[in-house]
This record gives C-alpha cells, sequence and structure tokens, in this order.
C-alpha cells in the first residue's frame, strides 16, 4: 500500500487539459473551406452560442439559489455542536458543501461551454477536411470531439481532488477520511447543472428536429437540412447544444459522482488498514482518483498516435482501432495501480491470494461491462441485426405495426440489460468480498468497495467514449454544412459516410452512459448508506443495516421512485412536443409571409426560429428540472431516511430500464429507417422498396417517435438517476429526525 | 369476536350461483331476433366454442403437468419428519398442495367457459333486444354479463371455503392455523389458469382485431365489420375469448389469492386472539371469506332491483346506479362484519375506540380506493377532458405526433395511480396499526392485516365491476351482429350507443385490476414473509426480519424482477405482430383466390381464419406464459429466499406502473380517435376535421398501437405480478438452504 502515485492526479488531469488546448489549436488552425461553407457555420455558431449563453445563465442563478438554500439547510440542521459526520464539529459544514457545489456546478459549466465552443468550430473544419480527404475528417472531427472528452474529464478529476486538497489544509476539522463527506456538495453541483444541461439542449435538439421536419419534410415537401426551411438553422444548433453539451454535462457528473462516492466507500477500508496499522491507508481514498488518472493518459496515448487509417477504411474501425488502445492501456493502468496501491505484503485474500489481484479483478469486470454493453447496442441499434430488420419489415404494413414492433424491441433490450448489470454487480462483490476486508462489526466491506472498483475500471474510458460521442454532432453538423453551402459530391459522400459512424458512436456512448450509472447506483447507495451510519453513530442511535422493502413506508416510497421515471420522461417529451409546436407555427408563418422562400429569391428568418426555440426550449426544461430535484426531498421529508434509501433504487433501478427502452427503442427506429433508405428492404416479388414507398413514410413515422424517447427522456433519464442518488447523498441528515 | 356469520360463506356463494343461473335463464329465453342475426351470432359463438375448447385443453394439460412437478417437488422438498409449516408433519403436502393447485385450476376453467357459453349467447339477444328497447338491451347485457361476474366470483368463494373445509376435516394434521398455508396452490392453480387465458384470449382477439382492420380497412378499403372481410367473425369471437374469458380469469385470481393472503394474515392475530384467550379467534380468518360473501349479496341486490331506468337516459348512468348500490350496500356489510367478527369487549385500540372501527376504517380506505380509480381512469381514457383532447390536437401534425403525445399521457397516468396506492397503503397500515395488536414478540401485526383488509374492502364490488366488464364484450358483440345482419337503424343506434358504454366499462375494470393489484402485492408479500418465517423457525434459524435492498443479491433479483416486466409485455406484443400477420396472409389470400367477395356473389371462408388465429394463438402464448413460470423459481433457486421477496415486490411495482402506462395509454389513442370521429376536432379555421381527413387517420395509428397494449400486455401484467406472488407462496420452501 503506497501513495507513491498520488502525484499522477494532477499531473494526469493537467496534462489532459493541455492536450485539450493543444487539440484545440490543432483543430482552430485548419482550413474553414469557403466562404459558403463559413457563412452556414457562422450561423450555426451563433445559434449555438446564444442558445448556451441564455441556457447557462439559467442555470447559474438556479444553482446559485440551489447552493444558498442547501447552505442554509445543512447549516441549520448540523448545528456545530452536534455535527453528524464524525469529526466535523466546529467545522462550518453549510457553507464548504455549498461551496463544493458551486465549484462542481462551474466547472461543469465551464467544461459544457468549452466542449462546445470547439464543437461548433469544429464541423466546419471536418467538412472542409472532407473536400480533401476522409482520415484528415475523421482526425478533426476526432480531435474536436476529444477536446470535450478530455476537459470533462480532467476538470472532474482536478475539481474533486482540488476541492478535497483545498478543504483538507484549509480546515482542521476536515481530515482525509472526513472530506469526502463534503465534497459531496460537487457532485450534486454536477448533477444539477447537467440535468438542466441535457433537459434544455435535449428539448431543443429534438424540438427542433422534428418541428422542422414536420412542417419542412411532410408539409412543404423539401428535402432535410434543405436552406428553404427556417428551421434547419435551428435543428443544426439542436445538434450542438444537445448531444455535444447535454452529454458533456452527463458524463462530467458521472465521473464526479462516482468518483466521489467511491472514495466515501474508500473510508471503510481505510478505517480498517488504520486499525490494522498498514502504511498510508489512505491509499483507499484515493484509488478511484489515481485511476481515473491513468485512464486519461491512456486516451491521450489513443487520440494522438492511433486515430490514423487508410483512406479506404471504414472509418468506424479508425474510431475502434482508438477504443482498444485505451481499454488496453487502462488493463495495464489498472494492474499498476492495484499493485502499488494495494498491496499489503503478508495480508492476503481467500486463496491466499493477494488483495489486489482480487480488486484488480474487480476492475476488470467493469472493463469487460463496458465492451459487453457496446456489442448490446450495436446488435438491437444495428441495421445487420434482428431487431431493425424485424421493424424495418412491420414497416410494410404501415406506421402503427412499425411503432408496435419498436415498442416490442425497446422492451426486450432490457432483458440482456438487466442480466449484464446483475452478473456484472455480483461478480465484482464476489470477488471484492474474497479479498476478506473486515470491519470493526465484523462485516465484510470488501465485496461493495469491489462494485465501486468495477464502476472505475469503466468509467476509465470515458474520456475516449466522450470523445467519440461529440464526434457524432460535430460530423452531423458537417454533413448539414455541407448539403447547405452545396458543397462537392464527394466532400457529401464522405460527410455521409461519417455521420452514419456517428449515429452508432452516439448510440454506444448512451450504453456506456446507461451501463456506468446502474453499476454507480449501487456505489451511491451503499454510500449514502455510509453517511447515514455516520450521522446516526455520531447521534448515538442504532445503524441502519437495512433497507426493508417489507416496511410499508419504503414500498411506497419504492413506489414513488419508480413511477418517477415514468413522469419525468412524461413531463420531458411533453416539452419537446410544446416546443416543437413553436417552431412549426413560425415556419408556417415565414413560408406564408416571406415570398419567393420556396425559389430562393428570399431568405428565411433562421435567426427568429432560433430565438423562439431557444426560449420555448428553456422555459419548458423547468418543470420537469424541478420535479427531479423535489421528489426525493419531499420523499425523504416525508417518509424518513430509510424510505428514501429504497426511493433511491427502486428510482435507478426503474429509470434505468426506461431510459434502455428508449433509447435503444429510437436508434432501432432511427436504423430501420435508413436500412429502407439504403434499399436493403424488399417485398413479396423482390422489388426494393426505398425512399417515397410507404414502408419508407411508415418507417419515418417511428424515427420521429424516436426522436425524443433517445435524445431528450432517455439521456435526461441518466442524469437523473444520479442526481436523486447526490441529493440524497448531501440531505441525508435533514431526513433523520 | 365471533363466529356467528360463517354460514354466510356457503349460503352467498350458493346463493350467487343459483341467481347466475336464474339470470342464465332469463337471458336465454329471451327473443333471438330475425334469422339473419341469429347466423351470424351461430358462427360467433361456433368459432369461440372452436377457441376455448381447445385453448382450455391446451392450459388443462399444462396445468396437469404443473401439478404432478410441484406435488413431487414439495413432498421431497417437505419430507414428513421436518415438514416446514409448523404442526404439518406427517400430512402429505405435496399431494395437498397439488390437489389444491387443481381444484384452483378447474375451478378458473369452468367460471371462464360457463361464463363465456351465456355471453355468446347473450349477444344476439342484446342485439334482438336493441330493436325494441334501450332499457331492455342495457337488461339483456348486464345480465348476461353478470353472470360471468357472480360464477367467478362465488366459485373463488366456495372453491376456496370448499377446500378449506375439506383438508381441515380430513386431515388431523391440517387444522384452522394451518390450513391457509396449504390451501395456497388454490391461488397458484387460478393464476397458472388466468396467465394463459388472459395471454392465449388477449393475442387472439388483438391480433384478429389489428390483423382484419390492417387488410380489410387499410388494404381493400372496406368498413369495419363488414361481412366481406375474412377476417371479422375471428374479431368479433376475439371480443369473447379476450376481454370476457381473460379478464374473467384474471379477476376470479384476484379474488382467490388475496383471500388466502388475507387469511394467512390473519393466523397471525388468530395466534394473539388464541393466547389472549378471546373467544372464536378463527374468525380474524374467516373474515377474509365473509367480507367477500357480503358483497356477493350486495351486488345480487343490485343487480337483481337497480338496472333499471328510463328509455332516453344515458346508459352509463343506469349502470352507475347500479355501482353506488353495490357499493353503499358493501359499506354496510364491511360495518356488520367487523363488528360482529371483531369486536372484543374490553379490548381497544388507540385512543380507545374498538379495534373493529379501525378494521373498519381501512376497509373504506379501500372501497374509497376502488372509487378514485374509476374517476382516474375515466379522466384519463374519457373524451371530455384534457389528456384525450390533448391527443387528438396532436393528431393534426400527423401519426408521430399522436404517438409521442399518447406515450407521454400513458407514462403521466403513473403519477396518480402510485399517489393513490401509496395513500391507500399508508393509510390503510397506519389505521390497522392502531389497533394495538402485537404478537408475542411485541411487534405490530394489524397495520398489515389493515392493508389486507383496505384491499378485501376494494375487492367486495367485484362481481359487479365484472358484470360491467363482461357488459362490454356483449355489447361490442351486439353492434357487429346488427351491423353483419343489416338491422334496422334504430337497433344500430341503441347498439352504437352501449358500445361506447362498454368501451367505457372495460376501461374502468382494468384500472379497478391494477388497483387490487397493487394493494394485493403487499398483502401477498407478507404473507410470503409469514411462511418463510414459519419454515425457518421450524428449522430452527433465524426469521428474516428484513427484506434489505442493500444487499446485493437482493438488489440484483429486484432488478432483474423490475425487468421481467418489459419482457414478458415484449414477447405479448410480439405474439400478437406474428398472429396478425397470419391472419393477414390468409385474408390477402381470400380476396385474391375467391372471385365474388367484394361483390358479395361469394361468402369468404370465416372458419378458416377462426381455424388459422386459434391456432397462432395458442402456440404464441407459451413462450411469454413459460417465461412468467419461470423467472421467480430460477432467480429464487439461484439468488434464495430474501432476493426473491425482493424481486417479487419490486417485480409488482414495476408491472403495476407498466400495466398502469399500457391500459390508459392504450385506452386514451382509442377514445382520441373516437373523439375525433364524433367532430369534436376542428382546425384553426373552426372546419370540424372528421372521418377520412389526415388527422383521423394518424388517430386511427394511435388507436392501433393502442390494441396490443391495452388488451393484451397490459392486462396480462396483472396476471403476471399476481402469478409471481402466488408461485413464490406455494414453493418457499424449495428457495430455503
Amino acid at each position: 500500500m503506497s501513495n507513491a502515485l498520488h502525484w499522477l492526479i494532477p499531473v494526469a488531469g493537467l496534462a489532459a487539459v493541455l492536450f485539450a488546448l493543444y487539440l484545440a489549436r490543432d483543430v482552430l488552425s485548419r482550413d474553414k473551406g469557403p466562404q459558403a461553407m463559413q457563412d452556414v457555420a457562422d450561423t450555426i455558431r451563433e445559434g449555438a452560442d446564444a442558445f448556451v449563453k441564455r441556457q447557462y445563465t439559467t442555470i447559474a442563478l438556479l444553482a446559485l439559489a440551489a447552493a444558498v438554500i442547501i447552505g442554509v439547510v445543512i447549516a441549520l440542521v448540523e448545528s456545530p455542536d452536534v455535527a453528524d459526520v464524525r469529526d466535523l464539529a466546529g467545522a462550518p459544514i453549510g457553507a464548504l458543501t455549498a461551496f463544493a457545489f458551486l465549484v462542481g456546478a462551474g466547472c461543469s459549466m465551464a467544461s459544457g461551454i468549452i466542449g462546445m465552443t470547439i464543437s461548433v468550430r469544429s464541423n466546419v473544419r471536418t467538412a472542409a477536411a472532407a473536400r480533401r480527404s476522409l482520415v484528415e475528417a475523421v482526425q478533426v472531427a476526432m480531435r474536436g470531439g476529444a477536446v470535450s472528452g478530455f476537459l470533462v474529464v480532467a476538470l472532474s478529476l482536478l475539481g474533486v481532488w482540488g476541492i478535497f486538497t483545498l478543504y483538507d489544509t484549509l480546515f482542521d476539522k476536515v481530515t482525509v477520511a472526513t472530506a469526502p463527506f463534503v465534497i459531496v456538495g460537487f457532485g450534486f453541483g454536477a448533477s444539477f447543472v447537467a440535468l438542466f444541461a441535457q433537459l434544455g439542449g435535449g428539448i431543443y435538439t429534438k424540438a427542433a428536429d422534428v418541428g422542422s421536419d414536420l412542417v419542412g419534410k411532410v408539409e412543404a415537401g423539401i428535402p432535410e437540412d434543405d436552406p428553404r426551411n427556417a428551421g434547419v438553422i435551428a435543428d443544426l444548433v439542436g445538434d450542438n447544444v444537445g448531444d455535444c453539451a447535454g452529454r458533456g454535462a452527463d458524463l462530467f457528473e458521472s465521473t464526479a459522482a462516482e468518483n466521489i462516492g467511491a472514495m466515501i466507500l474508500g473510508v471503510s477500508i481505510y478505517t480498517i488498514a488504520s486499525l490494522a496499522g498498514w502504511p498510508n491507508p489512505e491509499a483507499w481514498i484515493f484509488f478511484p482518483l489515481v485511476v481515473r488518472a491513468f485512464g486519461l493518459l491512456a486516451t491521450i496515448v489513443a487520440v494522438a498516435f492511433f486515430i490514423r487509417g487508410r483512406e479506404d477504411e471504414d472509418p468506424m474501425n479508425i474510431l475502434n482501432r482508438g477504443y482498444w488502445v485505451t481499454t488496453i492501456l487502462s488493463v495495464v493502468g489498472l494492474a499498476v495501480t492495484t499493485f502499488v496501491m494495494m498491496d499489503t505484503p503478508g495480508t492476503t485474500g481467500a486463496s491466499g491470494i493477494p488483495v489486489w489481484v482480487w480488486f484488480f479483478l474487480c476492475g476488470i469486470v467493469g472493463l469487460v461491462t463496458s465492451v459487453v454493453f457496446v456489442y448490446i447496442t450495436q446488435y438491437y441499434t444495428a441495421g445487420s441485426f434482428r431487431p431493425v430488420r424485424e421493424i424495418a419489415e412491420a414497416s410494410k404494413t404501415g406506421p402503427a405495426t412499425n411503432i408496435i414492433s419498436g415498442t416490442a424491441v425497446g422492451f426486450e433490450t432490457t432483458f440482456v440489460t438487466a442480466l449484464s448489470i446483475g452478473a456484472a454487480l455480483l461478480a465484482s462483490h464476489w470477488l471484492g468480498s474474497q479479498a476478506g476486508l473486515k470491519n470493526a462489526a465484523g462485516n465484510d466491506v470488501g465485496g461493495i468497495f469491489g462494485t465501486a472498483v468495477a464502476t472505475m475500471g469503466m468509467l476509465m474510458t470515458t474520456a475516449y467514449i466522450l470523445a467519440m460521442d461529440t464526434f457524432g454532432p460535430i460530423t452531423d453538423n458537417a454533413g448539414g454544412v455541407a448539403e447547405f453551402s452545396r458543397a462537392e459530391a464527394g466532400a457529401r459522400e464522405i460527410t455521409d459516410r461519417l455521420d452514419a459512424v456517428g449515429n452508432t458512436t452516439k448510440a454506444l456512448t448512451k450504453g456506456y452512459a446507461i451501463a456506468s450509472a446502474s453499476l454507480a447506483a449501487f456505489l451511491l447507495f451503499s454510500a449514502y448508506i455510509d453517511k447515514v451510519n455516520l450521522i446516526l453513530g455520531n447521534r448515538g442511535e442504532a445503524p441502519l443495516t437495512s433497507v426493508n422493502l417489507a416496511d410499508v413506508g419504503v414500498f411506497v416510497a419504492a413506489f414513488i421512485g419508480a413511477m418517477l421515471a415514468y413522469f419525468f420522461s412524461s413531463l420531458a417529451i411533453r416539452a419537446v412536443g410544446k416546443t416543437a409546436q413553436s417552431i412549426i407555427v413560425e415556419v408556417r408563418r415565414q413560408f406564408r409571409e416571406i415570398p419567393g422562400i420556396m425559389d430562393y429569391t428570399a431568405r428565411p428568418d433562421y435567426a427568429r426560429v432560433v430565438d423562439i426555440t431557444t426560449r420555448a426550449a428553456l422555459r419548458e426544461m423547468v418543470a420537469p428540472g424541478l420535479v427531479a430535484v423535489a421528489a426525493p426531498i419531499i420523499v425523504g421529508l416525508l417518509l424518513g431516511y430509510q424510505a428514501v434509501a429504497g426511493f433511491l433504487m427502486v428510482g435507478t433501478i426503474s429509470g434505468v430500464l426506461l431510459a434502455t427502452v428508449l433509447n435503444n427503442g429510437g436508434g432501432a427506429w432511427d436504423n430501420a429507417k435508413k436500412y429502407i433508405e439504403s434499399g436493403n428492404l424488399k417485398d413479396d416479388q423482390g422489388n426494393v422498396l426505398g425512399k417515397k414507398t410507404d414502408a419508407h413514410a411508415a418507417a419515418v413515422v417511428g424515427d420521429t417517435v424516436g426522436d425524443p424517447y433517445k435524445d431528450t427522456a432517455g439521456p435526461s433519464l441518466h442524469v437523473l438517476v444520479k442526481l436523486i442518488a447526490t441529493i440524497t447523498l448531501v440531505l441525508a441528515p435533514l431526513f433523520i429526525r
């Protein structure tokens, strides 16, 4: 057991930030293409900047208000005489929590804003590169995406480490063993921002997509991304604010909250190690951060040296190569970290095998789970397998059977999801418990820490996954820019290929986000119980040894938690509908009142649509956001700390399953449409049923239905499940009376 | 406390059977109308008889196999020396359980078959009565429906009471306090039959509906129920086998399983009462059956004397009047039962209020909950309120927005559902705990019994609700018969009005079934824990005091339980799609190969479609059925008895919520279409958007999508949640190692 690797945390974090800056400079220095391309890109950029500015202003105000409330409430509950976390008496816990909240919120906003700033500048450069070379276009898009990826993970790592070190240094009462409980506010701040960023962005992007498609493609009969459609710029802006800023905030939150949760669990082992007199017991607390640092380094190597290939290669291969490099280097990093930080000569787990080996295997379980999810998602959403083909076949008998078939596929995807998550949890828990770490009461704490290590293992590749994800909106936009500026056919062909790859990477990221949220659920939940028991212990009360579903209060709270996922999704989906309605009305008005749009003699007023969408999306994000924040607080206040734990766990299960249904169902519908467009569907006589057939029209209906499922409600549910976990963690003292 | 009311159980049961026979004779003696009507009705009847005969043969074979397996497995686990239920050592528990299973399965099948036999004979008589008078038509349909209602509830009551008395009399070892544990097999048998009856019937009815609509209305352009469509008879047969036989089996199962569960909980109080030396402690065990007997008597009065009204009255009013009479008489019956059976002079609960008053109030909570659900369902599925209007408005922009809007509505309905169930559980638990009944260990047992009494209160009106439900398919069929036989316009107008009312009553019944399943979940779950603890106690092990969600095995089992609802629904929905496909192929073939169908010179081969649908539906019901049966057994064997409890509870929560979404979403889509057809939707210029507009076409897509949701997957989920409860109850000894 050694602290020898602690220095890696700031070093890897800073290295990632510097590398992101280098990538940003590299991308920005590239050719922006002809003036026509630059004009479109400028319009998109202005729209995105305007939305993000207004959105983040709103979020900042909400976060400020929330910070004040949190600070005051916690200060009131935690009177200095009866501080609830052992040894923290006398420290200004309310203020510390509120400050950590603000830092978490600030870091999340910063990484979102900077990432998106680069992303809206990468699109045109990708389009320009596509005029010359496929590989160059892949590089530009991937490097632009990697800026987001690195900043998100590095800021989360540096933020957690920084505030931990700051509090530990400045306040006597805050020690290595108590700090994780105070910095939980950081995770709450991150989830708070993530919720509104994902909701606002998700509503914007899909309302713009659905709204402009309905009025353009369906009513006016003009193609997608046609410059005559006043909603088309809003649609392109939406890709950036939803897929890029939204998912970035989502994964910022994952890495932050899961780091802190794992550190809280590490405190239990720190206590065991201290009592046993092992050297450097705090290594157990820093372990999650060091693992994350190795993940960053692995990703830097992959992005710097392995995003290259032949012009005739499938671009997905190029990205996959980088992913495998990241994964393999992560395995090495995991081995080094567990060996250096967990090896205690003379202490072994079951069968005489060293402690670190057991935890190394837990980490491998996490990495394997992430690979499994990549394949599950591909199976259910790619055109080469049964599910998508089934939906395409069902489109022959019209939109109703298309929808029924897609629903069945979405529901079906929960099966392998639940079994994989279950297997990963059971395996990592069993492996962890073999390490033989027992606390003073004789209870095994290694099992739960094993699940935390699995989560850490899975999250090592986050920066790379996020880079691939942001690759999606960049190439999507590049395609839009090329179409809009009427670029050469060769460039269009390349951007189309990249766009298809981007759709796949976006789907994979969602699968990854779901899997990590599920593994993290158990971790955060265990951290909550640890915190509750510290508080109960300090108050001289019996610990919470069980969250008893047979208790009527817990059961009712679990019921309400399970319902929350549906209700929240209902609000999010309805918000898309309402916002889309405003867009439809405005685009229709422009077609009617601005003569000459249809024959290209007049330019539609794109900015007005962008502005209307911005205002509507921001207005509509408030209700679902507040419901998500208020629900755990109300349940906790009314039904108590044990019931809120039931709310949290069953709410997470329900949220994860519903998100799986919405993401995969939506992805499968999307690709069923593409399957038909690519001429894969045939009638009984063997004739191809392609575009402009009834089957294609039916598939378009499914695709449109899937839009708010997979890009608004589904991803927002990822954030929801983590938000309810961080809220309950921070506000635990409130629920104990 | 007194046994003075026990005699009511067989008397009310027999009275209900006799009354059902009287009603059946009355209905059968009525005018069958002109020959044309009789011909259609005969064809429907033959098709229904053929399906039911084959379906029940299949189910009977499956049940027989299951009974043998259960008997052998339990005999092996429960060796005579170490019988797991106290004092049962020496009794042939395996054989007793298997026999009870067969009796439960047999009673369920009998009530389904007899009820449907009357229902398929009531349709033509209702159509004939509609040629003369609205009130007479309502009476015929309601009396036909009441035959099912009374038989289902009476056979369940007599079955449970009969087998209880039989075992108690024949076997020394079986006493009043042990019998409830042995007769659990009855409930399992009932759920086993219910699952396959509902699945097979649900798949049949919706496959026939969707299949014949798609090929007739959409492809051939002929109206619904048109005699030229070869699938139309299968569609009419489907109403009977799905809505009538299926829902009957569902509620047979509810009343049986919930009676037995409540009796098991009553054993705890029986023990307290015995120790305290109160007279007739067994009254606590018989209480659920006596309450049910009063419910039957209340329903007899309502059906016999209150189904009457004026010719110009809204038929829904007539039915509502009967419902209120049943409810009010039930309140009286509840007061009598609690006062006579629970009053123990000298013993009072909190605030000096007698024990019986507290439990009376619990029963009132149940009755109120059922009324609340009736109104919730109406709000979400009737055209006069916001949700349905919103879906209709969304249809203006096409099928995609119709689907998105309907999904949002379906999701939203979980909110009030969860809050109402939660409130009912908390209220009845609190009221019950005020009775102050503590067991030897000092734990309150009144709270859980309070939730059981609430369930009993809610289920008092089951026979009436079921009569209203069966009213649905009878009037639906009457409409089809009238259309098919080209009856007078006046008769058509009356059957149309009754059909609309029938749609409402069918929706209400589903809301009622959901609410009772949710309340019962907690009851059955508590019964499971009681049984597990008896077994553990007998084996000299520590009792299960908690189902700890923080245990990784319990959490994983809960995750899998929550997933089961989705996976099962996916299989059920896909089964409808596959069966519908066979129908489409066959009807298309007939249009092609039998010339003269379209100009009425040739008759399509209806019987062949009926036969194909029958075979396909029976084949497709097997996979989801086996998944439902196997899942709890596998989880229990792999993860143990505590984990399976988590599986059960969270599986129930998830199943109830998903069923709510599917039932209400489907109902709302259906009525949005009707809202448009009735000319309520207008465009911006105030023109009516009715039939044959794009908005109507969009609404038809929503209606079709909703069909398998609300009539196959949703209702099958009701059965699923009760099935997993009865399986775990019966097989509990298997999971304890």
